[in-house]
């Protein structure tokens, strides 16, 4: 009796480098039921699995879960598995989607970080409406997700949408994926924080001891902007003005109606909206001028990871 | 009687500065008639698409034409209209979906010349069996169209996929579209030509009589290259360098597993290729690299554009 009256949800987990969060949520985004568990608490991927799996149902008898959605780094959608994180505690190929979906007895899909938020924005954030956009979240690095027509692009082997590894600076900053230039060395909080540094050494090059602090943030970069700081304020303006470049070639390939800025850097607000709004517009080929929004996210910053895990797992429902 | 037996086809129109040319072509591809007739020829935009359409219908009644599909410099999918397109007789937003619809009585539909192209290549080129490419056109500027999917990407307003305005050299050469540095203005036909007079121009900088001869085309340029000239063959190698860190830049965005290069420049076969694969290989993410083939189109060049018209015309009567 108590089942047909139960509300249908589904399990979203967000699986971190320390700990893995997980909830159920609704197909208006409301959240249910939440917990974490570290990572690292088991020591194979399968038990791990299942201890998230037995978190997520203990306790949750008066929900249906329909379905299991996982945002993790390197989450590959088509194989539903994570392939070779070079943070995750496991070696190889986890067969995630398989395993869930085999304890929890329900479907479930695996895609990376990025990729889920941009479906997140789109049920349950400030792209409601929108059909054609591209989702930028500015962290530690850029992650991003393209949206074509109301859906996400995964690309023929579910590695579409890697903006912040095109090299937007020939011969520029070493990156860790082993090439130099990539946008997210330049346009996130640690390329902000090497901009920073760039500016104080270029300023006065004996402040080799100033430069290597490790108290140098991107918050500590943020403070000093909002207090004057000049060096502060131009790393801002730097960062703004190669993120707005960026995007602006970006228009070019898919044509989008709105861009999203998500993440610590985004909250930044005017001190980098500014700037990167204004090398947007001017890098922009004239057919694409005062078309494309370029706005902050709406979705609420900690709970973006389970709203875009849960988004993927109804996307998912709903396309079949 | 004879309707129930005539041969569905669709009616393909491809209209370039000077010549428009049209033919009726089937579901496999074959081309059963053809015609031109001067884009000028008549002085308002209604009386061209009158003739068209009567050059169309005449001498066609053993077929049963069952759409329109029109290619077109600025040619936009969702208004189905030229838009002030600089090389066109017409002032202007010019309404050539309806016009033709209501000449001809059936669906009509438009869209730039490369998308139009890349649909080509999906029906009836080597992309038959490919659901996620990039196509690009080497001819005097560089054009292109982005299928993910297996669906043309038109973006919000229908101008999606103008890669070759995409600025790879920030303060590079002046472009026709008022900015600096596009890929156009390096890879394609008029590109290369630059490119040569400029390395005549710093090995001896008194050749400037040489170097503002006209006789110097793409052609010249390829004829010197196969003959041993090291100028020429220089400036292949550095549109292809250019062309290579382009398309490795391009995959991070919709991840294709083929990009396919169509035009003139392309025909230079491995003059182009090489320096093209080796730079793009080079310049790939780890994640995408040997799995992205780099080939040659499919579609004979000259029919291109009549074979890219009705893919459009097939493409949207089968999405009905």
């Amino acid at each position: 009796m108590s089942t047909s009256f139960s509300q249908r949800v589904v399990a979203a987990v967000d699986i971190g480098g320390t700990n893995t969060v997980f909830a159920l949520v609704d197909r208006q985004g409301v959240i249910h039921r939440r917990g974490s568990l570290p990572t690292r608490s088991a020591t194979t991927a399968q038990a791990y699995i299942a201890s998230v799996s037995d978190a997520i149902t203990s306790n949750s008898s008066e929900f249906q879960i329909v379905a299991v959605g996982v945002g993790a780094p390197n989450g590959n959608y088509f194989n539903g598995t994570i392939e070779f994180a070079p943070n995750l505690p496991w070696q190889g190929i986890i067969r995630l989607a398989d395993e869930f979906s085999a304890r929890m007895n329900v479907p479930a899909f695996v895609t990376n970080d990025a990729n889920a938020a941009a479906l997140g924005e789109m049920y349950f954030g400030a792209a409601k409406e929108t059909k054609d956009f591209i989702f930028i979240t500015l962290g530690t690095g850029l992650g991003s997700g393209l949206v074509v027509n109301g859906e996400l692009v995964y690309g023929h082997d579910g590695f579409a949408g890697e903006l912040g590894h095109t090299i937007i600076l020939q011969h520029g900053r070493p990156c860790g994926c082993g090439r130099r230039g990539c946008l997210e060395q330049y346009c996130s909080a640690t390329g902000l924080v090497k901009t920073y540094r760039e500016i104080l050494l270029t300023s006065d090059p004996d402040r080799t001891t100033a430069v290597t602090d490790e108290s140098i943030t991107s918050k500590a970069v943020f403070d000093k902007a909002m207090n004057g700081d000049e060096a502060a304020f131009y790393a801002f303006n730097y960062t703004g003005e190669l993120l707005g470049f960026a995007l602006a070639n970006s228009v070019a390939y898919t044509s989008p109606s709105a861009i999203f800025l998500f993440g610590g850097l985004a909250n930044a607000g005017e001190l980098l909206f500014t700037p990167t709004m204004i090398s947007f517009e001017k890098n922009l080929l004239s057919i694409y001028r005062n078309k494309v929004k370029l706005l902050p996210s709406g979705l609420p910053e900690n709970d973006a990871p389970l709203l875009g895990a849960a988004s993927l797992a109804w996307n998912e429902l709903e396309k079949r």
